[in-house]
């Protein structure tokens, strides 16, 4: 296994003084004093902000000598229809190098059937290093490069469980050049570094990708489904943005913060306990006869030094069935009671198809992922999806109210 | 939600000072104290040692008052190929009230699907408590008596994220009389309160039962298989032991130990996942070819206080193939490398067959529950076990070398 290289520096408080000038020209003085002149470096593009940006950002300096490859392991999503491989192949037109590696039949297979959160994520990590590890010794690449952030620093330093399987074991060396920045500051670099305007502001999208949206035991089938919904939905999102605001988000220059920060609809399993204890409790707060149910799903906890939120980790999902959708601020007493039930991740169903899998959306707006807060879409906008949704195959539809801490924004 | 009463008194450090007398009498002046002489008192049995020594103690003072309940909830033992239910019944042919209660549908059908240990057993014990509540109000009961011993509430403490789910809410007061006691106490007071040698001394199955045995995604079939096995593997070491000793099990009348302890067999998902990077390590150890797999399946935590021993609890299984089965020396060496690789529970192969279900067999010998260690049973005998497993659908079947702690006996 290879040394990791951090290039960590101090940023300005304000981000209005963050100077992305400034930060790419020392990132590229740091990785060419890293690498050699004639050494082939690789990075492994994921398709997303982060890692697109680092590409963009060290191209100039490496030129022919960088080896971008994405790898399609099945687990990629659909973006506006399109596969996600075919739209990032698009980002690199002007590359020199870029290969796309297919794994998905050696991925997907390996995944069926398993429930386990962190294992999923070890498995698709495993494939994953398997398939760049061969990348890296058939290209003979000295150094891979990785967009890791900041806040996957700190947020894997918190997810103390899942430490060992994120800390990738390549065979070579691996610099992060990003390491000291949060999103907002790689988008401004992106921009810096020549990716076009809708592309840095695109919604961040974890690496493990449309696998987080699997809740539950892995099925082809539930992954096809919900990689279709996902779709759907963000495009429904973007269309009520642009409704309401002219454009598909909302982005405010003095923070860098993106509105809303992420969006995406994911899937359990369907089988659900009815709790006749809490209801009285719930229907009380709602005001009109609620069903509470709990779901097979675990949240991730979110800080081990809290002795609360680390037992959350294994708590199931409350599913919340009201007589009618309630006002959002019924919701988030909802969610505030739910949470001291040690019930971190809330959802509040909007529909009953007939369908083979519940499918959930989920809104937040956060401003460096470390919280995050549901979004109060309004809820004919979210009937109006979820009809879509019951089409697409759906047993019921739902809309998470949860907030992180303690709940995380993505499943595990 | 009742009071509960726990009759606690100090027990004397050496088995052998141990009056059972004493206690059967003490228990029946501390039941008579709080019972009023009309009120009628009853009885979950769950056909165990513990609730059945209870009735058998306790049916000298209470009489007719007394009526014993066996909650027949689909997930009960075949034992020697005539259900559970029958074999309870039978116990009770001296009593003026015994009843059977049938719940297996409105409990099977709640499981399926189900994944987590904590959310399978919560609802059993939902259901389990629907049920009880029902007839101790159709039967107008004050109080209920519950075989808890000392063993499951020290193991109840350490099992923090469980608690709230194993002190049962009945409506009425519930009286706990066997609560100072360990296991061989217990079966020195059944022996003492009437109850035939052969059962004082039967394997202690716990409340959740087959339950515990249905690792991973529940589904009617596997429970069908697995009730099946575990009468199989049952028989299969019973008769083991009577060919060595001549008895079923060994009785040491010196510490009240019965050995073995415990033995059943199990099932988890088919789903397993092939770690390279261990294979090399255990090949080592094994000193010959080794696959390592592993499974969604999760161990149970014992100690809370112990941070190493908290963090186990969501581990994978590890599966170990080697070419041949090796010898027990090789495999406590295994086992230790695991437990330092987080692996707390693992598993040796012994056969693969083209069944749905991997079956797992365990026997373990104890003293008192809290510690536990697998037997070293011949190699013969657990591959021709295994032939009879392959005969009936196992896709694989393996023996289970854990120690207790960092793994539980049971699955969860």
């Amino acid at each position: 296994m290879g040394k990791t290289y951090r290039y960590e520096t101090d940023i300005p408080e304000s981000f209005t003084d963050f100077d992305p000038d400034k930060y790419a020209h020392e990132v590229r003085e740091w990785v060419d004093q890293l690498v050699p002149s004639n050494a082939k470096v690789a990075l492994s593009g994921s398709g997303g902000v982060d890692s697109t940006t680092l590409a963009y950002a060290l191209h100039p300096i490496l030129g022919s000598r960088l080896y971008v490859y994405f790898i399609d392991d099945g687990l990629r999503r659909i973006i506006g229809g399109r596969p996600e491989a075919d739209v990032t192949a698009g980002m690199f037109g002007t590359f020199e190098n870029f290969e796309v590696i297919h794994t998905a039949d050696k991925v997907i297979p390996a995944l069926e059937g398993y429930s386990s959160g962190e294992l999923k994520r070890q498995i698709m990590i495993d494939r994953y290093l398997e398939a760049s590890n061969r990348f890296l010794e058939r290209l003979g690449a000295l150094f891979v490069l990785d967009g890791t952030i900041k806040a996957d620093i700190v947020t894997k330093k918190a997810r103390k469980q899942l430490q060992h399987n994120l800390d990738l074991a390549y065979d070579v060396d691996k610099l992060e050049p990003l390491a000291s920045l949060f999103k907002p500051h790689v988008r401004r670099l992106g921009r810096y570094a020549g990716l076009p305007e809708e592309f840095v502001h695109k919604i961040p999208c974890p690496g493990p990708a449309m696998l987080l949206r699997v809740g539950g035991r892995f099925e082809r089938d539930k992954l096809d489904v919900i990689k279709e919904a996902n779709d759907l939905f963000e495009q429904g999102i973007e269309e009520y943005m642009r409704a309401i605001t002219g454009k598909p988000y909302e982005y405010d220059p003095d923070t860098g913060v993106r509105e809303p920060f992420q969006y995406f609809a994911y899937t359990i399993d369907p089988a659900m306990h009815r709790f006749g204890s809490l209801e009285g409790k719930y229907s009380d707060i709602a005001g009109t006869a609620v069903e509470c149910l709990v779901t097979d799903t675990k949240a991730m906890f979110f800080d081990p030094a809290e002795e609360e939120q680390r037992r959350a980790l294994y708590e199931p999902t409350l599913w919340i069935n009201a007589e009618k959708f309630p006002d959002y601020d019924v919701l988030w007493r909802i969610r505030e009671e739910a949470e001291k039930d040690n019930y971190p991740r809330v959802v509040i169903q909007l529909s009953e198809g007939s369908g083979r899998y519940p499918i959930i959306m989920k809104a937040v707006n956060s401003s460096d992922a470390m919280s995050a807060l549901s979004m109060e879409l309004p809820i004919d906008m979210l009937q109006e999806t979820a009809g879509e949704l019951y089409d697409m195959g759906a047993l019921k539809t739902g809309y998470e109210i949860s907030k992180k801490p303690p709940a995380s924004i993505e499943l595990f």
